[in-house]
């Protein structure tokens, strides 16, 4: 790394001796607890009530709601956590974020964020009085209402509910670059079972501790998930306790809610432990501090292991049933209050016990002593700007991509590895971009040619050395992400957008399916935050996948699929696009796009093999503003007709295939008229009703003709192209090649065939389509049919592809005496994994 | 539990003082050492060798592939492994598997299992002399041949080498109720941060140590992945040690090769540790077989720790640049031995290096004391039959699914919950396959309603016990596995499958795309095993997907995406299958048949709310066996001429909405011809060109019509159903409801009517599309409008359904006095999550 890490911004960590705070009283006590009874009392109310909030009647059958949703069994666990940070924050003037893995105890977080008052400043509708805490109760999982999990509705909140997971991912995720910024994470004991929540503890290797924040993981054993136990709750203690070690973390252990012990005396052992854990931090920041970003080593971070009874402070048992501290408790417990008497009855115990009358006032706001827990607005975890990052986004310095360009004196020239050139552009973006912009990978950034990078960067790697040559390019500080997990990358760079900072993830094309659950969630978190003007626009999440489908030289047939396109435009219109840059050029162009772009997914596929480049930097700004164009320069139409045959292709592999097609059928059919059209914006295929990129019919008839066949070859699966195009006047014309799930290869061209998106192939399906050919042309078919016949023998025997296609040069370039490269062997090039 | 787990079959796990081997001599370490030169001899001519396998001529150039493609970093490791596992599988008589973790060292696997005689058993061709090995070479990663990474063509292999994760999951799963079998287990150290992989070291708190068979992991530290350290190599020794431990295993550590021991020295430790570990599990085994299957606790099984230099005994380093024990020994380090004299005499002394000549005689067929390592042929590893499941399976016994029907006097009576009727047929599929049938789910087995299945069997629960109702339905023996990852539970399936049982899937439609890659890979191994004659078919990998999108109760809106459905039909389409049954008696039919076959992957959704059954059991077998049908009773066609207009459903929600539909066009467009058809089989709308079950044009036709419009209500996204049916006759009639994103609701018409597929706007739709009827009945079009406006309001009021809709009833039934369910209430029935 050439250029130092930017000086970490003032971020003050003090031990609480040195805040002036004034030891804790059995006053401070009792309104944490007053806090925690009032919070839990609003939750419990979330999710039955539907009026009579403040139980000023006796509880009737129509005040509840007649479907019970949600869940209680986590939500006490979050809510004490809550009421006690909000002391911290305050003393310590911390600015904290408050994670929630157990997403679904939505309630929760709702009630403390609506204590705070943060909930009725952003929803001023649910006020603090009884008419708005009946809306909070009515609202909550309830038909045109707010969700039962915690979600983008939820104020502080940066993290979906719904899938579990990635609580610390998105956690170190938002700490990265934000010094004084303290993630508080709850993980649920169900959700530590999952595979990417049980990696993400490695994050602390990957986290500095001068120039990041500070993660502070809360393991909340309650025992139990929907109908069994968990597993760390049903190990030794021996064992959890090496399990956290193993993790890097020094684990500090609370247990309550098992016995008789007085809440004072609970909420005093937790208090105590919490400000021993946040000067244990005040105190690594410090000793990290003294030795500097590029030197301080990894420490021991401490974490909490928090074991109380699930549904602490619910009813015992119900029919019989233990309840509290079981599995019992994970949703309802008390899902017949409305339908029997008795179980009415112990809804209204378990409300009472509580004692609202203490906690709220007359007009039904919370009492004022408990209120002033909450820290000032500016501090309130549900308001902090972190948690809406939008807030904080500042559009990146874009360096102009146009000095990266690639010359390119005629189409065809210019033979360049495009992630390469990318990766030339992406070293000024970070350059110019310190502390706010990241790039994610799993182990590939190299492999994809992005080197270029560490020149002005590092990959930070807060684990161990081994000196010189072996740790090449790593740092302790770096703007460059790398775990074999695309779990993790993809969840620290969610938790890096979501508080307003900016960058990309590359990965294979095939493994990117691993995270295709959580670019749902991620799609949902837009979808939704697109309809809450509250929420801020954040960065876009940028796809760079480069090691894609058609290359698979190191993997045989292991790494094929490229079905992750699809499952992003199942996704809404609004959120979601994909790129198919053909060239370096248009590379450049397009993620100069998406780097610009807010709220959206971006999914970008392009090689990183040799590859022709065919527009200059001008024609390829053009090309990718429109989205899709005509090659004029590439077809052989008579102006003022219609062409015989639109070949039109997306993607980069096809892209040489129907430019070879194309120079084939000038060879050999040289009275067609073949008009070629490259597709860089897939959205553009979309009605304009249907997508905001598509284009209107008028216009996309002129491009494609409204007559003639279309012989399309396509990166993906075929039937994606059907599908975007389908209302189009001239759909029934449309033939496309694509990705078949063939081939178990290792030459190019070879692979191509397999899928019948070749050269040969093409012309073939042109002569099929194209009225009067077919007989005319018999033996020009029979001859392109030979071709791939000699092509895959010779593959088979040499291991390379014939010459005659190897050594193709579109021919200006060739005439300019460019040299071959299109499928060039990459024996020297190709490292895909 | 009320049934005993069965007797464990007999497994000797003898301690080697008991097997009566002989001390380990240096002849005993020397043939290992010599099995390993060998072994990686093989395995760099594989990368590298085109000709001159026996290196009897001077390396030419001719001599090395164009491409050169594989990994070489990891194989050292790997064959080191395998020819010390001979040994102790030949001295013990072990029924041993080798999973290999590091997938892309295939070269190592093919290599060990060519040495040990059966490759060549598998593959004649690939003989056991010189022109065998020049096959051998040639084949390697080329066209025409093997992929480079431990595929289905390599024997012995129940893993594909390509998407890491999964070693340990499948290890697992192979051992389950295959009490004889060790399940040698390589974790690479890149694996290791991959999710699935970091929490499937807990599944050793579901194995059995008397009932099931025993997981020996080994954890390869060679420090590297592609272009970066492993985090597992850089943290501390006492922090690896509690990470093992905190994992419950008890670690034993081996380190060689960064010093100058020789190798008897290294072979020699390595040999003594495999034996003490050995003779460690004998002694488990002995004591927990001592306390039987229910009683006998948690072992802290051992594993190995195994430290070694990646790329190890190969090129020290390369232009000056460490390459032994570095991460550029990943891939194939003297990429251009082809191009420069200098690395091709590289590769010459590298190859001579293993000394060649006294490793095979001069046919070229390994020299006999070497080949005398290998077990007998029936305990090779790469011959073992659990590693070639089909082998070994045996149908299962299904119990007459007919007898667990519904009554079904008339249509729409019988309102019952679906999986839970599977759930009673699914107890006895238990009871009659004790030992090879298992169901797995992420925590959901319950609440998606299959508990019946307790009547039989426990949840296998081998981690700590809290007494009493807390542990209800848990035992330390038994059929069903329940773990919060979605990850750990389809691999511990695919490994139970692989090995030759049966078993099934239950998960949320929404989160089983957490599973797609891990789908991908699976339907890969089926696709390629397919034509793998030698590869017997195994039985299908069923998913029963049970709460699905339409049914969001506790969830609100993080829980939706129909889309695992596309992504497996995006797959190979002799091996996806896709199925929608309407009701119970239709479930089971479905049930019962995919539990019969073989090498698919079959995808049932069907809900587990209470719903109304439209068929009887005899009716259902017979609509099952079509895949679809006409359902006369719900038309009001008139024989001999053609309906005026289609409704097609497919999945149960679209069903009742169909069927509610045709219920109002009766009341208020009695004249009209209405046909109502239902599909089951997902496929059967497709080409009968295209998939296996593809109706053919003509029957095709004459179910929908070539000329009607057809109102298609389907489960998934809309473009599905337009995708496979998009070649029919009467394509462009066919306008299809689904799926769109859109809902945030909890109240289950309300969500139906977010995504317009509500019985009001399939009438609108009507209106719409049957020519004449919209200027006629512009009223009733406006009626239906009013209604969803209503019911809109209505939800939002009162947070429950219009009681028109939640009350409807099929007349039929309504006439019969059954009860209203198609969209119940399920405030005490609803417990997703």
């Amino acid at each position: 790394m050439t250029q130092p890490h930017p000086a970490p911004a003032s971020a003050s960590w003090p031990r609480r001796a040195d805040t002036g705070a004034a030891a804790l009283t059995e006053e401070d006590l009792d309104r944490i607890h007053r806090w925690w009874r009032a919070a839990n009392y609003l939750s419990v109310g979330q999710i039955y009530l539907l009026d009579n909030p403040l139980l000023r009647q006796p509880l009737r059958r129509e005040h509840v709601k007649p479907r019970l949703l949600g869940h209680w069994g986590t939500t006490p666990g979050l809510t004490f956590l809550y009421a006690h940070l909000n002391r911290v924050v305050r003393e310590r003037a911390q600015q904290a974020v408050y994670v929630t893995g157990p997403g679904h105890g939505g309630p929760g977080l709702v009630a403390s964020t609506y204590l705070e008052g943060t909930y009725s400043r952003v929803y001023p509708e649910v006020s603090q009085d009884e008419a708005g805490l009946k809306r909070l109760f009515k609202q909550f999982s309830f038909p045109g209402g707010i969700p039962s999990h915690v979600a983008p509705e939820t104020p502080g909140s940066i993290h979906e509910g719904g899938e579990l997971g990635y609580a610390l991912s998105h956690a170190y995720g938002a700490v990265f670059d934000d010094p004084a910024l303290l993630a508080f994470t709850v993980v649920g004991d169900g959700e530590a079972e999952t595979g990417p929540l049980a990696t993400s503890w490695h994050s602390n290797k990957f986290l500095n501790p001068v120039t990041d924040g500070v993660v502070l993981p809360v393991l909340h054993l309650n025992g139990y998930k929907i109908a069994n136990p968990t597993v760390l709750a049903r190990i030794d203690d021996d064992e959890l306790d090496a399990l956290m070690r193993g993790y890097g973390h020094t684990p500090h252990v609370f247990t309550a809610g098992f016995d008789d012990e007085p809440p004072q005396s609970y909420h005093r052992r937790f208090a105590e432990l919490l400000d021993t854990v946040l000067d244990e931090i005040a105190d690594i920041r410090a000793a990290a501090a003294e030795q500097g970003a590029e030197q301080a080593g990894r420490p021991r971070w401490p974490m909490i292991v928090f074991r109380t009874p699930k549904g602490w402070t619910g009813p015992k048992s119900i029919d019989g049933h233990q309840t509290e501290g079981s599995w019992r408790s994970h949703q309802v417990p008390l899902s017949s209050a409305r339908d029997t008497d008795e179980h009415l009855q112990d809804l209204q115990d378990w409300l009472t016990s509580y004692r609202p009358e203490e906690l709220f006032d007359e007009q039904g706001r919370p009492a004022a002593d408990v209120a002033a827990l909450a820290p000032p607005p500016e501090l309130a975890m549900g308001a902090l700007p972190q948690a809406n990052g939008g807030l904080r986004r500042v559009d990146l310095r874009l360096p102009d991509y146009r000095e990266h360009g690639v010359e390119v004196p005629v189409p065809g020239a210019g033979v360049v590895e495009p992630t390469r050139v990318l990766g030339s552009w992406l070293r000024e973006v970070v350059r110019a971009n310190p502390g706010r912009f990241r790039v994610f990978g799993p182990d590939e950034t190299a492999s994809n040619r992005l080197q270029d990078v560490y020149d002005v960067t590092d990959k930070q790697w807060v684990a161990g050395y081994a000196g010189g040559d072996l740790d090449a390019h790593l740092g302790r500080a770096g703007q460059v992400m790398e775990m074999l997990s695309e779990h993790q990358c993809q969840g620290w760079l969610e938790g890096y957008l979501l508080t307003g900072r900016h960058g990309l993830m590359s990965s294979y094309e095939a493994f990117i399916h691993i995270v295709d659950s959580m670019v749902n969630q991620h799609a949902k978190w837009l979808k939704v935050t697109n309809a809450l003007e509250w929420r801020r626009p954040i960065s876009s999440l940028n796809y760079l996948l480069s090691s894609h489908v058609w290359r698979q030289d190191h993997n045989g047939f292991s790494h094929q699929d490229p079905g992750f396109i699809d499952h992003v435009v199942n996704k809404k219109a609004d959120i979601i696009r994909v790129y198919l840059p053909p060239d370096a050029n248009t590379l450049l162009s397009t993620f100069d796009h998406v780097l610009r772009s807010k709220q959206y997914i971006n999914v970008v596929v392009a090689g990183k093999q040799p590859n022709p480049s065919w527009l200059t930097m001008e024609e390829a700004v053009r090309h990718c503003t429109r989205g899709l164009g005509i090659w004029d320069w590439a077809g052989t139409e008579q102006p003022g007709s219609e062409p015989d045959v639109v070949l039109a292709c997306a993607g980069d592999i096809p892209t040489v295939e129907v430019l070879a097609a194309a120079d084939l059928l000038r060879q050999h059919l040289p009275e067609l008229r073949v008009r070629v059209v490259n597709v860089v914006d897939l959205m553009r295929l979309q009605p304009e009703g249907e997508h905001p990129h598509g284009l209107s019919d008028r216009d996309f008839d002129t491009i494609f003709t409204a007559t003639r066949p279309v012989v399309f070859a396509y990166h993906g699966y075929p039937w994606l192209i059907h599908r975007l195009a389908y209302r189009r006047t001239g759909h029934a014309n449309l033939h496309v090649r694509g990705f078949k799930e063939e081939g178990t290869t290792t030459t190019p061209f070879d692979m191509v065939m397999l899928n019948d998106l070749d050269r040969f192939h093409l012309v073939m399906d042109v002569i099929d389509r194209v009225p009067g050919l077919s007989s005319r042309y018999a033996g020009l078919r029979q001859q392109m049919q030979d071709l791939r016949l000699e092509a895959r023998l010779h593959a088979r025997e040499h291991g390379e592809d014939l010459p005659l296609v190897r050594d193709w040069v579109w021919p200006q370039a060739a005439d300019a005496g460019a040299a071959p490269a299109g499928m060039a062997n990459s024996a020297t090039g190709g490292d895909n994994d």
